[in-house]
């Protein structure tokens, strides 16, 4: 608020809406005062904004150096603009952290994702088995979800972060024609945007930006999912990095807990609602309104502070995650077989038709079922398959299964390191 | 689903997966199909999904055509492709209805915007009077908001109408190296976008399109909001066209209601919690999630027919507002030019500082209140105005505080022009 | 609607406000009418409101019969008293239905709860192993989670339920002094609640009841939850009934999908958007606000819809739940006794305090891990520890571990039971 | 949390667990503890449970003392047993606190029902003026709202405000058959509730607390927008009271901004987002979940922080509400009579029956319109009009309409003192 105000001073130096001598006193008070928080924020209730007593004790303090100067602060400017600005210069700096976690989020999946572009794992549907895929597939699908939600967020981010200067009702009317002079010198001073009409009542941005921040929290979440899973000691086929002091349990001394994952998960639960309040608050009453954007500040920093702690905690995560590839064949390889029935069924088909192919398919599972044998073993065993051993046999290499996996991750790596390479500042 | 599986054939027989006869006969199956839909459904709660009792179905009707046509029914594709890509195809219906919903919404507030750039209203802040503004630049800031959710929206639906097709697990596991052309073949006969990897288990484009769904909802209501506002007989400033039918009571034969602001500030407070779904639903299980995608279509059939709902309200609202002018003038004398406190502030603290200008002018607003006279009525009488008369007089002129808002105002109805001139495509 | 109607005319003509001879023919009409529901469904986007083509129609109906009955029509009535009473009478026996369904759920609960009192299974915490328990006490605690839910939701329905009838503003201002007798005996007429005044504008009711519809898919949800992990076939500690056509897969012949579990999950992630719309609308505007109560009937019966599908689907998927006792106590042994660690170190605590208990029982579990052997073996070979053989084997007996399970369960099925008995009508 | 150790530490010893001695060493510790905080929340975050470190330094603080009695510092308790109890401890004092500010806020809400249970004022409905009303029945509508949601705030806080203490699993394993002693001892010694079975995983009632938190900020807000909509200019019917630095403006020396009702709003803006949270967190996994309960504490602090702020809010405003009765009046009478149109009609479909009086009143109110004339002047030229004078003229008095308004004040506030002369303790 303090950087606000003083920019406005020296922008409306610049634009000789008042003095330099002064406006030089104004900048100064703002780097320099001390602000009395409890007394501003005991304030702030009875004012019913933060900015009144806040203007207050800054005028105060700029006229116990100069009473001149005093005139000058927050000349021409509302409540809503200096706390607004100052919000927008606060999620600047918040959104380029959330990036820059992103992108350590991304290039800790792109590296697994061509680390194990061949690596076999089982697919899981409705958290059953169903066909195998690389581990390395698994990741790129992550990675797509990282490379469309970084490249919102952040174009979403600049559209959030610009300058609110509007007065008492949002047309600058202390100005006259000059109001669109000192807002560009005011968006400068500050490093923002300028809009190209105050919104006041039009908070579209931030609602759009707590849409993404929640889209972050749960991309980082999904990931999050999948690892708590894969964590499972019955599955066990990846693994949070162990740390000292990561992960333990307060009375069983055995654990290892996905401490990682667990904040990722509560920040994705806690987000959609805070972003929703962001989605309800569209409607102020006319020029300002009474009670939405009055917290929005508070919403939008819980709800970056939880993409923030979902992010960094699973950069750390994915940086170090240990992956199992043994312990993933052996987990597909107990399967007996079942997961390779698609390829099976696909086969069957070409000589007896899908639906019946199908059926006979379902019947040889359930035999190997009950009967404790491998699917292959039971279809050597069926007088109705014809095949001959070599092609049974291919039929149940995990790599048969692999459809279009390589070129899907080829783009989705592509695609990350396009983003990447494209950073636009923010 | 039908036209999903039509196209599916079709092009499996482009890329020779199947043969063309047989996907002749799909193809006219899916177009002829009648389905059973409340043996479908009950038969759904059972199997988890929709899509295994119509693919079973749509067998059993191609079957009875041709057993050998049959076979390649629904090859190489999940459950999970038809259902989502279904709802793409509708998705895309539904927002190219809502973009057209959107321009006349828009379309009808830039001509209120141009027609009345220079008519004294009132601004309202926290619903008090502030300062006049034109009512053409109320009308710029609704404009304003309507111009970033349309492109926005816009957007983000071309990024959500993609094609689905990844087969069991999300490789196209049953494809080999042809996957890829099947995929574009397919995309290509239903008019969809080719996805660079598949996106079963990644839903951030619905949670994007829902949250745009919702802004548009909250835009059409912000300005719902400000219109039933205004239209209350105390302030009578501006009312929904009459027609018959519209806005009557059961109960009360005088009554008006405003009851296209009804709907659209019905649709933003639905809007946001079913645009949370959406947000907790980004974090399913693995390859397929247990019970997240599963009912996001209704979830967002939901929000784009209460956005749908909304515009069209507002669409006919705004296209026939009454503005009332004259009381828009009278309710601004009868603040006994109070609401010109800021200019007479401005004005004052030239000779007496901030501070003390502030301080004076609420000192003689406070008398001008209990006295029941005008604001100007009090200043000549005061021996502290120092001010001649002309000067005083331009000090109440509602255009002496329009600041930049005709600036503001050309800036809106410019990118507005903009925007719908580059129409592309969605 | 037609109920409220012909019950309005009844309530009418028994405390004399209009004819006997007229209310008979209006209440008549009432139960034949046939309404032109599309016809409807357009008027009332014109008019704000269902309520009036609806009696516009009535009346209409009843005039073909009687001109003068067709005065009587509504008499006294608003269009909200309409809707809001209509809706309470769906409720009502969408509530029943309800709490008959959370019965069954609650009763296979009580069945799983006594039958595997003994069976000993690993709790797991933060999807880790944490220590043996009694399987029908991981039930108990679902069914204190039931009870309670029922309870609060039995009271909260019973609430909510009741008549709205008070004319035009509220004050029932068509009927003088007979206002609370027509009132009494129209909510007699309908079988509802009357409440002390009318609530046109204080939705807390409603917003209560979606509260625990939410709650109450929650509830089922979470048996979910965990019945489908359990179900993972690398756990497969549990699974739901099979069935033919259930839980199948459109291209995996080997698959046995959780469908009751994903129909529960899928409620739980749709009704806490749901209902948060209803607690977003509790500050209508005056007496009869803009937006808000219109549309509660719809997210009311999507919010029930939703509960009801989750308790239906695991009413099912308890009743006929297939409990693997041998593969929990495999799953338990193949953790090597580290699950029994708590127990060791508070075994050894009593000589070396907690702290050192905890360091050296973390090291066992360690060394344990390391060299594949269990947690007795390194025990029995390692120095420090000074037990004889037969506490160290009763150190890694389940049963040691129980605790206060068996007394917990005990309460719970006795709550339950208490509650079921105390059957008030609601 | 300390308060939680030294309880368990006195109530461990009081049931022979651990030595008094010891245990009063613990106690002592707990009470004179001074905590690293920053150091604590940044363990925090490896461990996943602020838990964890807290534990260690209290035992380090201990054994500093007495390493003999460190031994038995958190003995048999998990992390999420003094998380959880901590927080029912908070929320027991936040619960009080809350109640006795909906008690300030009920007790000047009746006193305004009582005091104008016969000042005349215009009902209004969709913002538009329907029926004359008591001023004092629009406050006993919001009272109603406050009793029903007071008393079902405070059971819900009782049960809300229970021990939780289960150990690793929930079981009390380390306490064989002394648990539910133990138990009992320890609630009583922080006077909490014992719940029949430990809720880990069953988080019913912190979801039904939110959902009444969310529920008490809408009703303070319920009264804040009929306060703020009161208090337009145009309106000016009520008004918040006045105070050096209440509801003034940065830039307009003649704003008087209803600040209490913003603050109301605000809240019950933000707090259905926070409530959908503790809705959405219901499906723990397994006996502890991952990412639900952690950051319950934090939703709830938020949560009933914001219906505390609403209601103190409140309390000022309708405490020291200015009720203008001559302004009400005034405003009925500027409707021209046509807010007495139902009650016209009444009377006329005495005699024509209710469609043909319905359509002439409606006439007679357009005619009244666009003539500029009230409707009683209308009526009386109207030779279709056939009521003598002194009829007519009664008609057109505030208290013809009433209606059953005083009965309904009446039974308001009876239920609103039995209500607090219920006060049980919570």
């Amino acid at each position: 608020m303090a950087r606000f105000e003083g920019a406005l001073a020296r922008a409306s130096a610049r634009t000789k809406i008042i003095p330099a001598a002064e406006a030089q006193i104004i900048a100064q008070a703002c780097e320099c005062a001390r602000f009395d928080s409890p007394a501003l924020a005991a304030a702030a209730r009875g004012a019913g904004t933060l900015a009144i007593p806040f203007v207050r004790q800054l005028t105060a303090e700029v006229a116990a150096i100069s009473p001149q100067a005093a005139r000058y602060v927050h000349f021409g400017a509302t409540s809503q603009d200096v706390l607004d600005s100052a919000l927008a210069l606060c999620l600047q700096a918040a959104c380029k952290r959330i990036l820059s976690l992103t992108a350590r989020v991304g290039d800790a999946t792109a590296a697994i994702a061509r680390r194990h572009a061949g690596t076999p794992t089982l697919a899981r549907t409705l958290l059953q088995p169903a066909v195998p895929v690389p581990f390395g597939w698994k990741a790129a699908v992550w990675l797509s979800l990282l490379t469309r939600s970084y490249s919102r967020f952040r174009s979403t981010a600049a559209d959030a972060c610009v300058l609110q200067f509007g007065g008492p009702a949002g047309t600058l009317s202390a100005f006259g024609a000059d109001g669109d002079a000192v807002s560009r010198a005011l968006a400068e001073e500050l490093g923002l945007g300028v809009p190209s009409i105050s919104w006041h009542s039009a908070r579209d941005a931030f609602a759009r930006l707590g849409a993404e921040a929640a889209i972050l929290s749960g991309a980082a979440a999904k990931i999050a999912r999948d690892v708590s899973l894969l964590m499972q000691p019955e599955v066990g086929e990846a693994a949070e990095p162990a740390a000292p002091g990561r992960g333990g349990s307060s009375s069983l001394p055995h654990k290892r807990n996905p401490a990682a994952s667990l904040l990722a998960l509560e920040a994705a639960q806690r987000a959609p609602g805070l972003a929703a309040t962001l989605l309800v608050q569209l409607t102020p009453e006319h020029e300002r309104g009474l009670g939405q954007w009055q917290s929005q500040w508070l919403v939008l920093r819980q709800l970056l502070g939880a993409a923030g702690s979902a992010l960094a905690a699973m950069a750390e995560a994915l940086e170090g995650l240990q992956v199992d590839a043994g312990r993933m064949l052996e987990n597909l390889e107990r399967t007996r077989g079942l997961v390779f029935s698609e390829a099976v069924a696909v086969r069957l088909s070409q000589t007896l038709g899908k639906a019946a192919a199908h059926a006979l398919t379902e019947k040889l599972c359930e035999r190997a079922v009950h009967e404790g044998k491998t699917l292959l073993e039971v279809m050597r065993a069926d007088p109705q398959i014809k095949l001959d051993d070599a092609e049974l046999q291919r039929l149940f290499q995990p790599e048969s299964c692999y459809g279009t996996a390589a070129a899907m991750i080829e783009r989705s790596l592509a695609e990350w390191s396009a983003l990447q390479s494209s950073g636009k500042p923010t």
